[in-house]
């Protein structure tokens, strides 16, 4: 082993942690609570974990929670633990989407921080009022795009933030999958059943389920804002209800003084790649390029030099990537770590807010500004899919009043 | 070494060999002439290497020709090889763009065979020309579209025309480069200059030179015919007069019952790419994944069933991959060897042609009708383009007449 | 998301820890807790994390400890806490190699489970010893043996048990890290420090700290026994005291009427090498290829057949990888996930002890056997290495008597 | 394309070649052929490419060859051409390797350069007295140990000797292929017959026929040489008479204050492996890595630095690469390039001996003392293996006389 632990922050008390949704074989929730649970910053202690009483109590026991605090009504549970003196303060939401709204509201309005699962929810009017919640409440709104969390993904980020590979010109972002190549949905697989429904999912299949991580990706690392997109949707498996492709092509707006260009490919209907998020980004001076399923891999080429395979915690590992590492270089870190990323750079700002202190600037979490982004990228990519493919401006996210896509 | 020579085919005669433009310092005239030597059906014999008397006698000398047969005027060659008794059976465009017209059918229309580089013209209105004199004439006309030569992309195509992957869906192609990161055509690189130059390249500038590689290989493995594009092309490098990266969405015509869609990005302004074609295409039973960069493995994966790498001559390979390969599995084989596949089946065709004979049905090469194809995809990015991306149809390749592309 | 949840174990109370060594700094004590908490099985409420009273008092106040339940002195730790009503029912050892022996020789006549770190002892001769405790306790003693954990790696031992390779031939076992290329032993690094140290790592460097491990998992997954090895041990570091690199030929024990053989070579002066350790083992019927770093992935060739990349929880998964398995395919997990798999695996043993039940045959995790046929390994390389390369048979484990590398 | 063609030597009158052995279905026969002609360096024009009359004459049509200038007898060949006004320059002898002494000492005493098939003879006795044959004549002696031919071996070589690795501590050579898994040479595969049979090949079967191919490269990369190896031999496969797998441990001599040493494993039974042969070279400062079947490939790690993906003609290439590369980067050249790389060496200095000019110092192909090291290799890894794994000395090639391995 090649490094010492990493220098320790103060031992903080664990933050009393409620979740919404996931119940026994919820895959998700299930990540959220391994998520939680890594870096020792959360301690689970409530839960609605099922709109069924029973379900909910069952699974609740399973996760040894006090009785007392096993609840089937997310509402119950945000007035009654809001009252406890030793009460949640911060609340998991891995429910389907059209719950988020509901859900995140109730613990939002009585302070206690929402750590909510993507896309931020089904319709975009509803995002729209979760924004607003969110902007009223003194409580922070956290959106799991669990893929920021990957320590190379920061490196890209910062790389590119520190002008390493000039201006951006191109943000080539892909997520294909291939679990719904079949109709998997109509033989009763729960998560394709829910994923597959306009009803629980919202307008977009892929674009929603998977467009949403690779485009809020892009922008992650990119630094850039989306000026507008055309996209080209399909259903390739008969029956099915929503995108299972998306083809989307998209014009980023200005920024030291280029204008990029991107294209986004989503398929949950190519065999062959189980998860297979890629992002490639390239500017005036270089490139880098990352891959989901190998994520302790950056390329880097500086234009004119070999190129260089950064690892993560290994030599030429930058700050923002070092500070979500656990272990040394050589040695994988995955996807839960990733996901607990999330969480503790949350539990940081959290804690903050309990010392009274002001959150270190290097935090970073995904906010509700990218959960409406994400919105309203599915938005667009639905209405200009619509349009035959017709270019759709996306604007500001302000409070949606002077956005074309909020608006259209 | 693991295997026996592959069968001979009888002894022929080798082909006599004149070329047009390659003269010193030309890239691909020299790769002409290594993938027309390699198999050794081919013996150069005469050369118009260059317009400038002086440069033809000196690339001529140094390639040994007899000095009565170096030209510094194609029509020259054409007329006077012509009438030789032993005079060349066939030529070698390699010249720019913007002369393979003018060169090509002073040959065709003299019964000599041609063999011209991509793309075809440097014009639309030139590519329907030559389409009629290659139509009128006895004589082949061999595009080199030199990709479809490699092994494994000839096992994809067989594989997916045997159903291997169902109905094809997606159709994923993609071309970048980095060499045109900086304006290197301001500074005098000669390859640079005369291919971002509208006058010797044609309307097209990356599309041209690598997008129809791209395009022609999803075609030629997917055995699909576009029916439309949306384009979005761009000269990110300020100054530049053509494209130097495209992005484009693609749909197809049905077939199988499937209407399958695509997406094609070709750069060269992506540092770290030094020549990434990569062609995937999926259906509705499994999917393949090809790389240029590394032409000896082909990815398969039946749906449902673990990924399996395919390789050059090893197990699994198909009768069209081991009809072009020379050598057994595990000793790579590479660009040159495909450029020469492509001359060796032309060679095959020649054979027959000269002996009377019928071609053997699994002679396969590039044809002027996916030269025309490759103009008529150029000619829609460019136009989708500059109607900011509006869908273009492609109609059939006919002679033009009933072709909205070429109409348009 | 393809994959529902794994199934459901019934909710067990978390199992009491209490941990020796593995204070503030240091690496693998916070790997260990990770390991143990990922899952859910352990709560961490007693440590003797220093033996330097300030510094233990430090770093348990760090951890959340109880305050009379941190130690500076494991002895103490384990009278106390064996007279506890609820004192720790297992604990981790995660100290230098030398201590191991006399920590966990206190726990085991207590009835306390012992979870260690390897290798196993700095001695043979403590070695024998603290398997003579442990055989004649009742607790459990498990060694984190880690690598062993990691779902690919039990996919290929259960494939290979099950014949799919036909009779094992070869073994190639590698595990080259760079990081003690230079000399950073002299100017203070701590990790580095102990690990070059005889009087605490014992006799073996590379062979003890990864040596043990590649030669572990070769035996794991090829489910053979060695018979007898030659060794050429270095140290190329100028003052270095101990092995930093390792080469060895190894013969194994007859078994399906074949005799195989294997190399090891173990590393810590190979630049570009972060972690690689690596696993090849072929038989008369087929091969199977594993690679630490890239962890979610099995290569695996049916003779005559193309290979297959089998990936953790995707198609061709085996029972005994799913069960080991948090996430879907394509969302990797790493080193941490390997590690508590051993956690896990050692809890489901231990619940089934406080339940009085009889544990699962699929529990799998190494043992004091393993950790004595490693420490029979090392000694077997030194001593081969003094002697030039001399091959030096290895006996049974039994207690050391009838075993020419125990005598030796 | 992103390059000029490369600067152009003068043209030189292409050197008579002929061919001992590679008749019809010869594989390595049709190599040579494809090698010799693919830089249009050499033309076939006379061959006795078989023993029996019928096959050398219809196996010399099948080339164009002039009847006149078949031959079936190699000696005559030799006397007649000697005497011929434009009678052959040079000889390719591609027989099995018990012939390639006798046809090789014809030609050399005539003042043919010779240019052999490896390994040098099938015993070492032939191995001495063809090196007196070669030591003795004017002619030039070319062994095609192919896979120095390689531009990236080439300049990994010129790395090394530039210091960029610093001082050398390891060499990890191995070579696994699977075609030898089954008993194939029982049921009659040619390639097979030969190759197992001590009559044709000599002492070593994996050992000679692809041992010794790493264990040139490793010396040739490196610029070291053997001292003493250890080594262990088998063969695996029932009723085989020559080694199907050998594994052997390496010491160098001394150079730069370092005594490296290495690994070496070939087998023929490793199922999964095509033509594995891959090269590890560590030293004080750096790695390097290299594997044949992604051959245009070279990974560096400058130690503490991020590793980097060497290109062949790509950033970074280093002259000793350019000047053995046809095309620009990212256009896969492979086997056969690298083959021909060895005969256009040939032919370079074959040239300056022809025009009395002082052979270019940058020429470097393998010679007669490299074929004596690999017979040397040969019979220190029989004669060790036979003593149970004993270290074997070798000593310098000298005539042989002062040498503890030839003397053995």
């Amino acid at each position: 082993m090649a490094i010492e632990g990493s220098s320790k922050e103060t031992r903080q008390e664990p933050i009393r942690l409620g979740m919404v949704g996931g119940g026994s074989g919820a895959f998700i929730g299930a990540v959220h609570r391994i998520a939680a649970r890594l870096d020792d910053h959360f301690q689970l202690v409530a839960g609605a974990l099922s709109s069924t009483p029973d379900r909910a109590r069952a699974s609740g026991r399973e996760l040894g929670l006090d009785p007392s605090r096993i609840y089937s009504d997310f509402r119950e549970m945000a007035i009654r633990e809001a009252k406890l003196k030793s009460g949640i303060e911060a609340v998991a939401i891995v429910t389907p989407n059209h719950v988020h709204y509901a859900a995140a509201k109730e613990f939002l309005k009585r302070g206690i921080h929402v750590i909510c699962d993507k896309p931020l929810t089904s319709t975009l009017a509803d995002a729209k009022k979760l924004k607003r919640a969110a902007d009223e409440s003194d409580a922070l709104f956290v959106l799991t795009h669990n893929y920021t969390g990957y320590p190379m993904v920061r490196q890209a980020r910062e790389m590119i933030a520190n002008g390493e590979i000039g201006a951006v010109r191109l943000v080539q972002m892909e997520y294909p999958q291939d679990w719904l190549t079949e109709s998997i949905e109509q033989s009763g697989q729960k998560q394709a059943a829910w994923r597959t429904d306009p009803a629980r999912s919202g307008a977009g299949g892929s674009t929603g389920d998977i467009g949403t991580h690779a485009y809020n990706l892009g922008c992650f690392v990119s630094g850039l804002e989306l000026e507008e997109l055309a996209a080209d949707l399909d259903s390739f498996v008969p029956g099915r209800q929503l995108d299972d492709n998306a083809h989307v092509m998209l014009r980023f707006k200005e920024k030291d003084g280029a204008r990029a260009k991107g294209m986004l490919w989503c398929s949950q209907v190519a065999p062959g790649n189980e998860n297979g998020l890629m992002l490639r980004v390239y500017g005036s001076k270089g490139g880098l390029e990352w891959t989901q399923k190998d994520p302790n891999y950056l390329w880097y080429t500086p234009f004119g030099e070999p190129k260089r395979l950064l690892t993560r915690a290994g030599a030429g590992a930058s700050p923002a990537a070092a500070r979500v590492s656990r272990i040394p270089s050589g040695h994988p870190e995955g996807y839960l770590e990733a996901f607990a990323n999330i969480y503790t750079e949350a539990a940081r700002a959290i804690h903050a807010r309990r010392n009274g202190e002001t959150v270190d600037p290097a935090v970073t979490y995904p906010t509700i500004d990218d959960g409406m982004k994400g919105m309203i990228f599915v938005d667009a990519c639905v209405r200009s899919s619509k349009r035959n493919g017709a270019w759709i401006k996306v604007g500001g996210l302000g409070d949606g009043r002077d956005n074309s896509a909020v608006a259209g």
